[in-house]
């Protein structure tokens, strides 16, 4: 489960799966205990060099303080900026978790330029939180901080790859991907585009090799024609789905990465005069609460943020009690939410 | 500033503004002072009806703690519940703020039958925060806990009348309702009807009084046929709107009271055949994120959610560090978005 294993060799005596000592830390780095102490519980007076040496060695032997009440109830949860899609989704999963454990969660948007990420850590070192949810990118060197105080941190739908130790909750991307290309093609659709997120986000990755997957399986070659990337944005949905729309053989439905692209792909067809879901079929990814109400209601994937976050939040809270989990990583499973902007295509 | 105002021949010594001292509530109450103390700080051990005392001699005589530093650099947050339409916007008004002060956010959700609530008080007590700011409805008996603790709150755009005492930061919903009547006045509109909401929500009365106040100023008398109340969603405004619509001498244009309700008219138009703003202009009232995204684009009465919780938490964070502010009570004005769902009246 480590990235980096632990050579056997070098652990001390007893059950190896059981954390070393302060004690163990402190002789090994060549100081003081109060200085591993120190280390810890983020106190200062400590040398950075000598602080760099405890904290490798913490993350190497996997040094944990026992689950300890003295840990005032709380979490906390982070975000680089909330947006007004799906911040709520996410929040009220883990509120729903935290009031069935009776845990306060401490929230913070890091805000522009993520200005809060400088003191972020200093403070929940402070608060001694029993855990973390991080909806933001955290960097190795802010997640080798938290786990060199004992705080276990859970990853929330991460967007780029991590290393096998580091603890997430994701969906299906791949799978909703594939599912909502099964769907167009079961509709009769041939000509099926994509419009692809970025090249950088995981995710978006796994939602294009999901499409590509259903349309090999159907026996339908994906034309370069049929693809363009651009961001998550509407702005940016649009003027990709112009341009596939403009193409010669002009696909039958479209299937975007994400909800605001999908209506940046109905304010082209609306420029374009083409009717969804008569001309055209158009699917999302999300399920974001806007794709309900617009006209005519969004086909898309249902993503269960708040299911995710609840997930993140009770995986957290049992790390940070010190129980085993037989899972560090898991992806809920998308849906297909089937609404009115998709039909079989005209004859 | 005080609802029920302080007897000062009852007052000690001193100036009539300064609180009084923790041995004075002990000696009025004929309790000890640990006992008040223990009131104060939310501990056990103290027999209710004492308690119910001191917290009554507390409440009469403003007793609060001095601005204290070994307070936790914590605020409390609290919703009844968190609605995807705005909530997003009220946590980063407070967030920003929090960033500038440096301050953690304790985010609580009352869910669902507002089960947190029940412990909330309590949880919140040993978290020692500074000040809470609560969109969620506190009851008299939770504010007086909170005041008899010193913790200084702040309502969030209150929906019932409050007594004088306490703080709040709202919107001009009187304002508002009236800058969009005129508008539609002004667009040459005469047959303007409007969604109202229910009686029991105090911003709907003052945007209904706004309507109201425009169209005399106008001339234009309110005709009985005009108004339909109802709550405020999608599907009470789709009913409503479908009553207003189905009456002689339709009207031309709709003012709704939300711009869920708005929606609601959006839809009604599509099944009666009106096109927007053509045949009929809509106004709502919120500027939600959506209403930029929905076809047309909707003009609405733009409430600075954000910058209300910027200023609620401000004044939090002001009454929590023991400044004297000069105003416990706020509106910010509410301005007109226009978009596409307005335009004169067909001929």
């Amino acid at each position: 489960m480590s990235a980096e294993p632990v050579d056997e060799s070098e652990r001390p005596q007893g059950d190896p799966a059981t954390p070393v000592t302060i004690s163990y830390i402190a002789e090994s780095a060549g100081v003081s205990i109060p200085t591993v102490s120190k280390v810890i519980n983020g106190r200062s007076g400590v040398a950075s060099d000598t602080r760099a040496r405890v904290e490798a060695l913490i993350n190497q032997y996997g040094y944990r303080k026992s689950a300890s009440p003295s840990r005032n109830r709380m979490m906390e949860l982070v975000f680089d900026e909330l947006t007004h899609m799906w911040g709520v989704q996410i929040i009220r999963g883990v509120e729903q978790v935290a009031r069935e454990h009776r845990v306060g969660v401490v929230l913070t948007e890091f805000g522009p330029q993520r200005s809060a990420i400088r003191y972020w850590i200093d403070d929940a070192l402070t608060r001694r939180p029993s855990c973390v949810v991080t909806v933001a990118q955290l960097s190795q060197e802010q997640r080798d901080q938290l786990r060199a105080r004992g705080i276990p941190f859970v990853v929330f739908d991460p967007t780029a790859e991590l290393p096998d130790d580091v603890p997430f909750v994701g969906a299906t991307n791949w799978a909703g991907g594939r599912t909502a290309t099964r769907h167009l093609i079961e509709l009769g659709h041939r000509r099926i585009a994509m419009i692809g997120g970025p090249d950088r986000v995981l995710c978006c990755q796994a939602r294009i090799d999901g499409y590509r997957s259903a349309m090999e399986a159907a026996g339908l070659p994906v034309h370069p024609n049929l693809m363009v990337r651009c961001d998550l944005t509407r702005e940016d949905g649009f003027a990709a789905a112009l341009t596939l729309l403009n193409r010669p053989e002009r696909p039958t439905a479209i299937f975007a990465s994400n909800d605001l692209q999908a209506l940046g792909v109905y304010q082209a067809a609306r420029a374009l005069g083409l009717r969804i879901p008569t001309d055209l079929s158009v699917v999302g990814f999300d399920d974001l609460p806007i794709t309900a109400l617009v006209d005519p209601p969004l086909t898309t994937v249902h993503q269960p943020l708040t299911e995710m976050a609840a997930a993140a939040t009770r995986l957290a809270l049992a790390l940070g009690s010190g129980e085993r989990t037989p899972q560090i990583g898991l992806e809920l499973a998308t849906s297909l939410t089937i609404r009115e902007s998709t039909a079989p295509p005209a004859k």
